[in-house]
């Protein structure tokens, strides 16, 4: 009856991880997007350029007050357009990893494409800060084989999947799970003109249900990810609700308070990287789907 | 002025009763609804496979924890892809219930191929864990005379209605219903890619709403149907949630914990079968639906 | 700089006035609207006999238990399908109101068929019940210039538009004022199937800001206007929450518990309808809505 | 690590602002939005015409409650349809502003059309109240390079945008900007008739998430720009949220409660001026936006 899989194992008597992500998209999903012959609105590219002017530097800050080292993972765009970003970011300790080059959607992206992205945004992250990162976070959390195979050949991990809310091995690639439960945009992306499907949430519903996640994850010794945005969570509102997270997970007795990277390491040279392995499953469009009647 | 039905009738003393069902979905709804062509994205596929690995678990501990049986309705495909799951269900006593084989969609499915579906799971689960279920549950709750005559020549329960909140029989069927808005996918469900029509919702406002749900049915003797899915109510917060309302539904004076089928088993036998009796109401097409301006 | 209107002034020393109102469509919207050709599915029909089996009951009785009398509007076909439902109305008191035919659409309706319909409902209700409606609410609370000459020609009250919150005359009748915030299908109504556009609100955010209406509407003197439907109030969880709301209304001082009936009676026969008048405004598709450039 | 920017300065020794802005739309959105050969339907006229009728005056009781001076932006259509609005929210001291003619929406809008607008509201708002508007906002908050240019030729300030939170200077216009985040409109607005979204959310949630929002901002030194509409926060219940988040940031320590107007002005005088320069970036149609493969 009980689960083949054992407890995950923290390092160093341990009992749960958290790790601070931050997604530094800006304005680059929206330009990635933008259908031919837009006329020139200011109305999202102002609030999306709020996250390099102000919301970037807030979430810095918050980061420091708690001592929190986070991994923030930055299109080679917004680098290229916001130069003072990665400088700041590494200056301050933190992780920088790799999203994109312009944001690239998974499912409208050959894999040549992707690959030139990854290795365009490693050669600016190189030249900008010096910084050569050890993982990838793929835009809009999609993946393929084909890109699990790319990470695997450059000998990094991945934070895009949610197979498992501690980290696991798919395809020999470390993957450090995301979880759409505990990231901001869905609940609180919101730029007008039409487009929205869903008001901003209520903040303090989201906190709770963050706090129950947080509960049973640090009782279970699971990884709670917690991923944030520069133009989202830089609004002022987020920064207090993000603070009372912060108070709590800060307090619980065991956290380990890690990078995305840290923990991609301790994953791969722990006992974890054999008892919690997998391979991808796509979906087969030849599997049978149907039991047809009449035969 | 008052209802023409009885106050419904619970053994022994009982004054309501509680069942907690799971449907066990998993990449089943998923494989089900993909259009041919579909790149060979994991992201869904990960999300949904957090169930077998470790949400069912996670359901099944807590169920152990609180001394409760549980009902897993699970579509053949589910089992066949995941064969540890059915035996580690049965034995820790647990009720397993039919669910299509492909989770197919009534409205796109022909009977024949329900009838296929329904047999090719019998036949499986029998030589899985030598289990014969006794109920069935429809894949997204949708149901047609035709499938009711079905269950009725198998001898078989039905979990899919909602025309009362307390067992009835319909077509001759014992009708266990359920509701929507005691089913955790309506509200958590989010899986990304820009397919979902809400963001998910605050949990301790659901919480309350099914905890006064709860304490109306205690208190005019109802059945709650608590619906829960492996893939969404197996991530952590969700099972906090979860305590928080079994502590309150465990705690009341002259609940009946039962499985769906002990429930059926119990209507069937009891002169509630004799009060609460319908006949299916399918729309007519050829019905008067207007007046003609006119004539 | 204050407003152009008195304020409201109700009977006998009473400051503010709550009138409980049920739209008892039960299966009708969703005959009306059935498309051509659907499956014989069974589920929306279900979950909506469950207001006549269950729902309605419930409601009389919490009625009963608040000392409150409500005003039923309800569909000639419902009456036609469930002939127990007028007569236990009109036994415990209530008032019974018109609410068309077949649930008509006003958009999709021309007025000659409102015309039938509403003279239909009339000789139904007088047929089944000895009663004579003294007023009209609108399927889906839409209303044009003809159908409110129609009600003046019947000396009709209409209760379905929002232009005050309190009552008010317009084009000669007496219009007693609905409210979208203070309904309840907008925010519980779910049927499944894929058709739905949001999850049933977390209700106890719902009564908050209920609460919150009543406070300032007792207070400036308005009229809070609650409406629930048979199957989606009547359901348990939902009767917990109206008990807490009546709670509240039923102990502020000075409140005017009364029927839409009685309330529509005291405008017709006070000060009110000469200070409180306006004509209908239909948006004109031949006004001036541009200025063009270049001229 | 730290911010490229200094704190904003406010006049005095006070170290926070809070403007309370009101765009009074009442019907002009939805004459703007009607398709031709739309029926003469009363439902959403009657819902906005509350806003005039009841509504604007329930505000302008709230801020003579409060001490509070408002900015009042007002579609000429509005001023024109309603004669009494502009004298007497000039009366009771408060800034009125533009808002387009018809609410005329930017990407379906010319620019020559947009001045033609701006001149007669102008005139119109000389004429009916003698008052000289010094500001716009833009309707639904959208903006254009070429808009930002008229209104820099005529000393008009601009309060359409959301690249801070607090005021800027945007092609040498002086910004002071909203968010979506603390707009009513959002969260409130519902009309019926099938075209809604989402439904009105629970107001407690959305205030809590406004006393964050100020919270922090108050920390900051930062502007909580509030946006209310005549006709959904001249409602009851939102009076009563209004009430509770007025005495909340009236007991600021610091705070500075000024028209839109004022901050403008302010603005333009201090050496904040100097230090909060954007110059605008639409999306440009030729930029790169993809790796192309296998070049």
């Amino acid at each position: 009856m009980s689960s083949p899989y054992p407890r995950y194992s923290w390092p160093e008597g341990r009992s749960s991880a958290f790790a601070f992500s931050v997604d530094v998209d800006a304005e680059s999903p929206y330009l990635w997007g933008l259908p031919e012959g837009t006329p020139p609105l200011l109305g999202q590219m102002e609030q999306r350029l709020f996250g390099p002017r102000t919301g970037i530097w807030r979430l810095l800050d918050l980061l420091n007050r708690y001592g929190i080292k986070g991994s923030f993972f930055v299109p080679g765009l917004v680098a290229q357009n916001h130069p003072a970003l990665l400088p700041a970011i590494a200056e301050a300790g933190h992780e920088i990893g790799l999203h994109g080059y312009f944001h690239e959607i998974v499912a409208d992206t050959p894999t040549a494409e992707f690959v030139r992205a990854l290795d365009a945004s490693l050669a600016l992250f190189k030249a900008q800060a010096g910084v050569v990162p050890r993982g990838f976070r793929s835009p809009a959390w999609e993946m393929t084989p084909e890109m699990l195979a790319e990470l695997a050949a450059r000998g990094l991990y991945d934070s895009s999947l949610m197979g498992f809310d501690h980290p696991y091995t798919i395809d020999g690639v470390t993957e450090v799970p995301v979880q759409w439960a505990v990231d901001d945009a869905i609940y609180f992306k919101f730029t007008g003109g039409g487009a929205d499907r869903w008001h901003p949430a209520a903040q303090n519903g989201v906190l709770d249900a963050w706090l129950d996640e947080w509960t049973v994850l640090a009782r279970e010794g699971g990884l709670l990810m917690l991923t944030v945005h520069d133009w989202i969570s830089g609004r002022a509102g987020r920064i207090r609700m993000l603070e009372r997270l912060l108070d709590a997970i800060t307090a619980t007795p065991g956290v380990w308070l890690a990078t995305v990277g840290e923990i991609a390491a301790h994953h791969a040279a722990s006992p974890n990287r054999e008892h919690f392995v997998t391979r991808s499953q796509p979906p087969l469009p030849s599997a049978p789907r149907r039991f047809k009647a009449g035969h």
